[in-house]
């Protein structure tokens, strides 16, 4: 999982800075019909005729949210991608364009700059969206990556945080926890490399919730299955901090309680064998995980029948008054308090 | 000009990441009416009805882009904000909506984010553009600043780097050289406070060059003043690599080539003082300064007469043939080829 270190090495000053942005770009092509102007003028154009228009951004910075000891930088490039296209799903929108704005620090030859942009290219080109515009300098330290990524969407299928009632169903995509699980992974091997170099890691009993971590996907085709369901969401979020801090965010925003139900959390066997292997209390590892980029979303009660066997879907909870506050229905039928606590809290608690 | 460092601290780390953007944004309002939904949700939404949508992204890092030596927080943030801002001005466009992320060490307290925010919010009602969405993170070291600028334009006005004809003239709003001067009085300053911290500078007969480098403003109206003129420019771009940078720039994306008439190029007076006291040759600082963030265009040689009386405008050359090459012609008569050298060259050559 680490970088090749005997690749040839150019270093960024002997490029200049147009010589770098311009090697960089070369090869980016522009898909999207909204495109009308992509990199090249000082600014891009876009045309969402009667559409409208969505825009949301991020920032990733080395050391913070990522650590290139075991995230490639094609893959590190990937999720940059993926992360903000994510925002864009979590209004029920379509992604049509990103800029992206890096700044590195010198250590980083040009090879490294390329495979970064090269799986930018790759996110681009596999959520078919196009790469219009950018900028890229020197840092003091370290690499930070910043993206904005464009969607569009008609008017009537946005669907904001704000919007669920009481007697909605709450639903969520695929399943949750195992991309923090990836880390718990990673995080040990990382270890057992420093002890010895030499040591190969057999990953194969942990390969799913890895690729979750280093190379999660933002669920592009929740909004197109959604409208064959012919569902209207609610409200939806997309789950980056953890299922029980998005929940959370659902309930403030559009004012309302929840009851989710534990038997219901939809977790992948592989994270449950490496729950037992780790000790780690699994429920706790759903709720507060995050970085899974599964949607969150509520639907209308009487939406029940068409989703209830649909397997890209589950249904979690439902929506009650404010009053009653947020809580988690347990398998023993307790009932407890919903809490944001984030990945800190698990490292807390372990 | 130095931070006052008695100010109360507040460490970030006590306000938590949804508690710090909540803070920094709580006052920010909304006033497009392309703008359906700011900060708040997954993603920013905007509708542009038949508008096209213009963007615009740019990174700026300490110790790289600005000295917060000499640069105060708020300044900062406004200059930030208009450098982007600029950008879509350049495409003959009208800004409505930035995003912002900050990446920020542990060093600095609350309070600077506060000043920083600050600038940005005052640059935004200054320019009448709603900050939309944005992103807010720790840093290993030092302060990273990425805004995305969001403009709209009728189709028929948008106005590219292509587009001029050899038969066209050249034209640059307001004066040019003085950003980079400004830089050279704070530079000196620096090293005086170095010296003697207790010296208090008397910058009287710099404060226009020391505007231009710490507050400059983005050309918001010349869109309006071209307009007022009934002159649709042919290719336009900003200043903020130095003119001879960026009209090579045009000449290469129009295919044309030019010739720049050094006695036409607009200097302010203070310009042309400080510049003999500092035995500067101002026609290299005007040629290669920088950060004027003047706007730099070709219009059709038949509106000559609508334009030439207007104090915004001065027309400083005209386009010729793209295997005429680019050139300077000096007040001396002779022809010298353009090059973009850009600041460093001008240190290089001191």
């Amino acid at each position: 999982m680490l970088e090749d270190k005997n690749q040839e090495r150019t270093s960024l000053s002997s490029m200049g800075e147009f010589g770098l942005i311009d090697h960089l770009t070369k090869d980016i092509e522009i898909n999207q019909p909204s495109t009308l102007k992509g990199i090249g003028d000082d600014a891009a154009v876009l045309d969402f005729k009667d559409k409208r228009t969505v825009i949301s951004t991020d920032m990733l910075v080395e050391g913070v949210h990522f650590d290139l000891a075991y995230m490639p930088l094609k893959h590190l490039g990937y999720k940059a991608v993926v992360v903000n296209l994510s925002d864009i799903c979590a209004m029920n929108a379509k992604p049509t364009q990103i800029t992206v704005s890096i700044a590195v620090s010198n250590r980083f030859p040009l090879e490294a700059l390329e495979e970064l942009y090269s799986g930018i290219r790759h996110a681009a080109k596999v959520y078919d969206v196009d790469i219009v515009g950018g900028d890229t300098t020197s840092s003091q330290k370290g690499l930070i990556i910043s993206i904005t990524a464009i969607g569009e969407a008609e008017e009537a299928d946005i669907t904001y945080r704000v919007g669920a009632t009481d007697t909605d169903l709450l639903v969520v995509s695929g399943d949750v926890g195992a991309a923090y699980m990836g880390l718990q992974v990673l995080d040990r091997e990382k270890e057992v490399f420093k002890v010895n170099p030499n040591n190969q890691p057999d990953l194969e009993a942990y390969d799913y919730l890895i690729e979750r971590q280093l190379k999660p996907e933002a669920r592009k085709d929740v909004k197109e299955l959604l409208k064959a369901l012919e569902i209207q969401p609610t409200a939806m979020i997309d789950i980056s901090d953890g299922l029980s801090s998005e929940i959370l965010h659902l309930c403030k925003q559009s004012n309302v309680g929840c009851n989710l139900y534990e038997d219901k959390i939809p977790l992948d066997p592989q994270l449950i064998n490496v729950c037992e292997e780790f000790n780690i209390d699994i429920t706790t590892v759903a709720l507060n995980g995050g970085e899974d980029y599964e949607l969150l979303f509520t639907i209308k009660m009487e939406d029940f029948e068409k989703i209830k066997a649909n397997p890209n879907f589950s249904i979690i909870g439902h929506m009650t008054q404010e009053s009653e506050g947020a809580h988690l229905i347990t398998r023993a039928n307790t009932k407890i308090a919903l809490k944001a606590r984030g990945w800190n809290a698990i490292n807390d608690e372990e």
